[in-house]
């Protein structure tokens, strides 16, 4: 059996330790960058897949624009480029000679797509421009974790542009909540929606919105950030358009970016001391079915039914793996309960007699988890068994993200809960307060939810008068 | 109407006119790169997802690897590095320090999934591995052309073990027929499965297979290439596996590889003096509804059938567009010909009348294009339409093809033939034989078929005794 750190003793191992053994990455032979194996990447691709039709749903179209990006468009907005420019990766030879310009590798792509929005936007009639692009982005980072943080890392990111501020920043929050529905609806993960403070904007934008979620080591992961970009792009690379009152006008324009990151909060906030759990919609592997004999006589009997069964739970449109190795059946049991896979089927001679299988899923612990059906009905039963499991998920995920949130009124109640939780606080959004906060606290201010209840209070760290209340908590 | 240069005037400027009409794709401000737009990349989109349904249904799993390598991984492969050297760009700063390493952008990544691969096959019990990676590469090329020669391209690059060299070379053509089946059922590409020369193959490979086909100008695309690389990667990077007999064995790989020339291929293949045509499998958009009205009364009218009908085809699983911009019909038939829909829908008030509508096929020139079909069964009408005209382009594709192939026997024959296609000749697969056709006729050896008729000839340039012929021709 596969030995893994128990979550409790060490949460960081722990999450490296299911890594490795659900072969999900492994490290590359360069610094900060990971590998990411089938496994791993058949659960991106799947993740993927579902939030590229919500983009599609939302009249979203993709495109592809250039990995390198000339050094001076960066220095067009000036706080993107001091935001940036620790973190750039600089191509200074192509072909053998050294390059008059260098070249950066993408950070994120607003300077060039700005560069081609300015080429393509003359009219009104020519907005909005809602495009989205599936890349790699790469940004120098001194120390990395899969998934979390990697040198290089495969994300989407959405960069739309308006005729006015009221339109982009609809869009700002229409993304919001397409990640909100997909983290929730496809993953199983709760999360805050709400905005940033100044101090954790955007390099170049006027407001970030992010997802914050609880991982299972009580620290918080951003997932997603929504950005409202103002004109300050617009402005940076003329994207202008012509409006109909005949006047040349500066778009208004948005980004929005998700990570593979996401696939780490699926780890984390799942995952227990067997392993990965993953949610149903998005699990590579969705039924596994395990034959169970003690020689070969009844190897052949329970493949008899083992087959016909998995063929017709494929043909339902279930991901099933018959797993017919030559391993004890509970070293395959340990394997796939590593991987996460919702539901194991278990077929031995006493089922082959009965008509019946062994039906375990791996969304509740010991005996809750197991049961026996027959085997007639079986594709529909599993088919009804998915979104279950699904919800059972999020509503545990949801009970302990919420169980582990402390409403506060002062300093010390916060200092108190974030050694193990977060706080939600009365905050002033000032970079000062943020400051604070991370240094008494190595905690930061996670964001300023969108659902607020009306009320006005002192702020926890200078203690001015605020009608907004802050999630405090350490984080990824 | 959009302007475009006549395809038989200059085939280039008229490639050139038609992806930029069809509003395909954009130059980047970055030299060698493109920019591909929504409507370019949604067809890119559609190709690569019938790949890589026929890359899963043959066993294989996507993965991702590093867009980094070390120099020193390069160097590894004598033969490789020699190839690849003079096109390499080279990061030699990364977060604002000189690295002590360089790192390559990948131009192909053959090294680190060696290296990887060295790490994960302990044995025989491990192989195949069977991985596929869809990405982008960068390769510095000096003179640029959209898709068909750009200096970052998109592409899958597939990566193979195997445990015998029988194994592997099985692969290699087992890709290759993958590839071809894809061209002929999903692009209506046409095209000659074949070996490259000794002077053509990959660097590092001990064999190299292609598809190649004939554009519209005469000259060959090299459409995908699928590369039996022996034992040599495995030995530079000590990919070995313990076999049955309990003795370490070197494992055979096989790479295997199709980029976005594909789509150049599909533009330069079909296209005519009115733009695209597209084969209907992997349109964008296949059915484009437009309906024709003088005034409002008959625009309320006509869109009361239109939009009925719209939905109807939609629902019927069909990519449809209805055109309701504010645009005489013409400018609308112009259009849609330019991005070249495979079916149009004509809506007029004699149309909503007689419960009819006009029915135009892309694919067929002037009248025997259009017919006029009652609005009862259009969805299952146009359902049966689109194999026909997918079986039309790739008929016309074919036709073309094997009437610009000429069988020569001697070097006279041959230079005439290139002239203005291609020549089958027989071939001494020397790199001198190579060297000549290319300085005497511009031209190239193209591939030997893998379908050869019996025989023993002379080869057209040594005069050496034979038994394979090759295809020569001018190229890209």
């Amino acid at each position: 059996m596969a030995k893994i750190t128990p979550r409790s003793q060490d949460f960081s191992e722990w999450y490296l330790d299911v890594i490795r053994e659900a072969d999900m990455a492994d490290y590359a032979p360069v610094r900060g960058c990971i590998v990411v194996k089938p496994y791993g990447w058949t659960l991106y691709e799947n993740m993927r897949d579902y939030l590229d039709k919500r983009f599609k749903d939302t009249g979203h179209v993709n495109a592809a624009f250039p990995l390198f990006i000339p050094m001076s468009f960066l220095q067009r907005e000036a706080h993107h480029v001091e935001g940036f420019a620790p973190e750039l990766a600089v191509v200074t030879h192509g072909g053998g000679e050294v390059l008059e310009e260098p070249l950066v590798v993408r950070p994120t792509s607003e300077t060039i797509i700005g560069y081609s929005y300015s080429q393509w936007i003359k009219s009104y009639r020519d907005l909005p421009v809602l495009i989205n692009c599936w890349n790699s982005v790469v940004r120098w980072e001194k120390r990395t974790k899969p998934f979390l943080r990697t040198m290089e890392f495969y994300w989407q990111e959405g960069h739309t542009a308006h005729a006015t501020h009221e339109e982009s920043l609809a869009e700002v929050l229409r993304m919001l909540n397409v990640y909100y529905d997909h983290m929730r609806e496809d993953c199983a993960l709760p999360g805050f929606r709400g905005r940033k403070s100044i101090n954790e904007r955007f390099a170049g934008a006027i407001n970030t919105f992010s997802v914050e979620s609880m991982m299972g080591d009580k620290r918080s992961l951003q997932s997603c950030t929504s950005h409202d970009l103002g004109q300050n792009f617009a402005r940076a690379f003329e994207i202008k358009y012509l409006d109909r009152d005949n006047t040349e006008k500066y778009c208004w324009t948005t980004s929005w970016g998700l990570s593979w990151r996401l696939l780490g909060a699926v780890i984390m906030v799942h995952g227990d001391d067997q392993g990965l759990r993953l949610p149903p919609r998005i699990a590579p592997i969705q039924v596994v079915i395990v034959p169970i004999f003690r020689n070969d006589a009844e190897r052949s009997q329970v493949m008899e039914v083992a087959e016909p069964v998995c063929r017709s739970l494929k043909a339902s449109g279930l991901r099933v793996k018959l797993d017919d190795r030559d391993e004890t059946p509970g070293f395959k049991f340990n394997d796939w309960e590593m991987r996460g896979v919702p539901v194991r089927v278990e077929i031995g001679p006493k089922d082959v007699a009965s008509r019946s299988v062994g039906l375990a899923r791996r969304d509740l612990p010991g005996k809750a988890s197991k049961s026996f059906v027959p085997q007639e009905g079986l594709a529909e039963r599993i088919h009804a068994l998915l979104p279950e499991i699904h919800a059972s998920l999020l509503k545990q995920a949801e009970d302990f993200q919420n169980g582990n949130i402390r409403e506060c009124f002062t300093w010390d109640e916060v200092r108190e809960a974030v050694q193990d939780g977060w706080a939600l606080a009365p905050l002033d959004d000032h970079p000062a307060n943020d400051e604070r906060i991370r240094e008494a606290l190595t905690a930061k201010s996670l964001n300023f939810p969108l659902d607020q209840p009306e009320g006005e209070w002192a702020c926890v760290v200078s203690g001015r008068k605020v009608r907004e209340r802050a999630l405090i908590g350490k984080s990824y």
